[in-house]
């Protein structure tokens, strides 16, 4: 058995080095490899099926809300970019450039789109002009580029995969309602198929997305304690509109500017899955976005009658993602290969348990067995699929409970800083100047401000001067 | 009702001119709009929702076969592209090159894929090993690149959505197989999804792709007589694999190269669905990758119940993807409008049909209608698809045997081209040359060898020397 825990035992463990960690369970549960694109990841098969199922159970999310797709070019011409100024200025720095088409040098730049408000804005220009062409709620799956310095696998790479939405409405609070509306899609998903809670709150200024009037967020923990941005919703009132020139005939025949929103999520997410739900052994799925929730591990299966009843087995648990490995490695490795990445559950059958019509269910998040009775490994299955989800989502939750500290002044602040680790809420006096104070002196952001507020001083922990919210801080990926 | 024929007036007839006729579908059945990127489209929500099912249900067909879905960057350095001499040809004069990185001039150029076999190379030297680590089945579904000077929507973009597989074997008969495996998915999607008859067969060395040791092909007959390739499936041999090194160790101990192949299929077929099901109405869309299969649409809404009915219908054919048409146009409108976009069944139901428990179903391929009782619908519906969508295939396919001709010599191949439109059969020498001046005098490009040959006659239709195969000749898209 040593020999076959050489797999697991080459991983850092995360109390060792967090960052190791995540490096070697992304490589080992052969997620991504690295490529002579620097700073561009190839998502192997394990990893890209996770994002399909993330794709396939957002995508049919989207679309109960009224959500229809559409594939919008991926350049965008420099001018188009400019448009409107506090965009170019956040994306312009960080986009790569396109200059020549075949042999000819192009008249002009194209960069390659880092997110598509331009180029929605630019088509909507041209599909609206009535209310009755309102509201348009338009998203795309596609990739993006940003050329960042430093890039980890999922975490922030210069190029990624996301899906973003762009919406156009005729009035303001149509578009404020869409916007905390995906807010709320985009958390829910997170609890319910990823088992990751979350914080739903608002960005301050400083934190907002270029152009946006107002950015919405939800904030997960991850297990070192660090903060994960996890999905964002924005508000654009009618800034792009305006820029843009997107107006409408409202019913009484007045010209009208169009009120926008944006919203995205991005492979990012399963770098958090890894983060909140990962140990030592390596990956651990929530069973829904597992893209193998049961594997079944034939012992002896040699031995006649052994395969015969694990494909048996197999066809019985059809309803759920199931495979057989019966490839010509021992039992010990399997069990190895298949808790670095993170099968939900594995199932065990030999001789024996087959004489006695039963099988070894052993769970990849608590490593709890149980002996079932074929008669019902069916439904015992399902409820532990089910039973697992919620657990894991319980466990998350309960470490960010643990992680999630109060400070009411600044000695309180800086002593939670030094000795532990997690979100701190605090009170702040909504300046961006001590905003930034803040995160030079202790490295923690403002992650939020929470939809759900609470008082807990009348006066900001930094400044002393009146507060004005209460902010999630924390140090973030 | 003459006022609400003016949507479908506007579409010029197929007859006066199939490439404004073909225009004028694209447009005004909503599927596409053009862009301030020149050569680049936005494929709308219409448009997109049929591409969303040919992926789902051609993914589907791919994972019957093992193949297993990955994603690589979107950059080739230059020095990798250049690796395989005859691929680096193919592609170097029409790809789009990154440049600059946000504010920095990059080392090395970067092109946008304009297709991916130098990535799955780089990619495979580092994942193959071990004959344990064979085949590889990977395929992707992306964008590409490639800088054309003339594009038409749908038909040639410089940038269009596709599907790329990429596998590596270990003997050539394998990767034979594979190869034509693909091609026959290919086949059978296009025949059993999009009610598309296609000629299965080879490309000839001078029309095979870059770097390809034998390119395999499906070509559909337009209504207009002109051919389209609808799907490619590579076999590179080893070629790539020693251009990049791409070796394994045997069972033997022997180190041996892997032999490769890929296979592609584009947005082109929404193209191909246009010009093989379309009409004069508009668009004609099979059943099977219609995004709304039935639209009911109630008459003389107003009236008490009439909406209530129609969603009552709506819920009992839920079966089906439907919809109802509650807008405030007349229903003379919808109706024209719905043929436009093509969607296969309309549902009337007004205050006299529910009297009579009774519904009027229109075909959009032939315009027949029935009248239907509400009892008996949803089963009705379900036939009426399903006939609907072998009878697109029937059509089509008399379409073709219609329009394809036999020349023994070449005055009946020029006769042929003068007078009449559609495939050519006739025998052909082998010689490149030939091909050539074949192309040249007449227009008519060598579509495939296909796998059924027949022997019309000795000698080549164009020079007279010996007649080596049988091959379709044809205008082409």
């Amino acid at each position: 058995m040593a020999k076959d825990k050489k797999l697991v035992e080459q991983i850092t463990s995360m109390e060792e080095d967090f960052a190791q960690w995540y490096t070697d369970v992304v490589l080992k549960a052969d997620l991504i490899d690295y490529t002579s694109v620097k700073g561009c990841m190839v998502i192997k098969p394990a990893g890209y099926a996770i994002w399909e199922l993330i794709e396939r159970q957002l995508d049919a999310r989207f679309k109960e809300t009224g959500v229809e797709n559409v594939y919008l070019p991926m350049f965008i011409p420099e001018s188009l970019l400019q448009k409107e100024k506090d965009h170019v200025e956040g994306f312009a720095p960080e986009v790569a450039w396109v200059t020549h088409g075949g042999l000819n040098e192009l008249q002009e730049r194209l960069c390659v789109r880092p997110t598509s408000e331009t180029l929605f804005c630019d088509f909507y220009k041209n599909e609206i002009e009535s209310y009755r062409d309102l509201p348009k709620v338009y998203n795309q799956w596609c990739s993006v580029v940003r050329w960042e310095k430093e890039t980890r696998p999922f975490l922030r790479s210069r190029e990624f995969l996301w899906q973003e939405g762009h919406t156009a409405h005729a009035t303001a609070k149509e578009a404020e309602e869409r916007t905390i509306q995906m807010l709320n899609v985009y958390a829910d998903f997170c609890e319910e198929v990823l088992a990751i809670p979350v914080v739903r709150g608002q960005k301050t200024e400083k934190e907002k997305f270029a152009g946006a009037k107002a950015t919405y967020t939800i904030e997960a923990l991850m297990h070192d304690g660090k903060a994960l941005q996890s999905g964002t919703s924005h508000n654009f009132g009618d800034g792009f509109a305006k820029a843009f020139g997107i107006q409408y005939t409202s019913k009484d025949n007045k010209l009208e500017y169009v009120h926008q929103t944006s919203w995205g999520m991005t492979t990012r997410l399963i770098g958090a899955i890894i983060m909140v739900h990962g140990d030592n052994s390596g990956l651990v799925l929530p069973p829904k976005v597992a893209p193998v929730q049961v594997m079944i591990v034939p012992v002896m299966q040699k031995k006649e009658g052994v395969l015969e009843k694990a494909a048996e087995l197999k066809d019985k648990l059809s309803a759920y993602r199931v495979k057989v490995d019966d490839s010509d490695k021992n039992p010990g490795w399997k069990f190895a290969e298949q808790e670095m990445r993170g099968i939900p559950l594995r199932v065990e059958i030999g001789p024996r348990d087959i004489e006695a019509n039963k099988a070894l269910v052993v769970r990849r998040d608590t490593g709890d067995k149980q002996e079932v009775s074929l008669d019902e490994i069916e439904s015992v299955i399902g409820q532990l699929l089910e039973t697992m989800q919620q657990d894991m989502y319980n466990k998350a939750l309960a470490h960010r409970e643990a992680n999630t500290h109060t400070a009411v002044n600044w000695d309180e602040f800086t002593d939670i800083i030094e000795k532990k680790q997690g979100f701190i809420k605090a009170m702040w006096c909504g300046e961006t100047e001590c905003e930034e104070a803040i995160k030079d002196e202790t490295g923690a952001s403002t992650r939020c401000m929470p939809f759900t507020q609470e008082k807990l001083a009348d006066t900001c922990v930094h400044c002393g001067r009146p507060a004005k919210k209460m902010v999630y801080f924390g140090r973030a990926y």
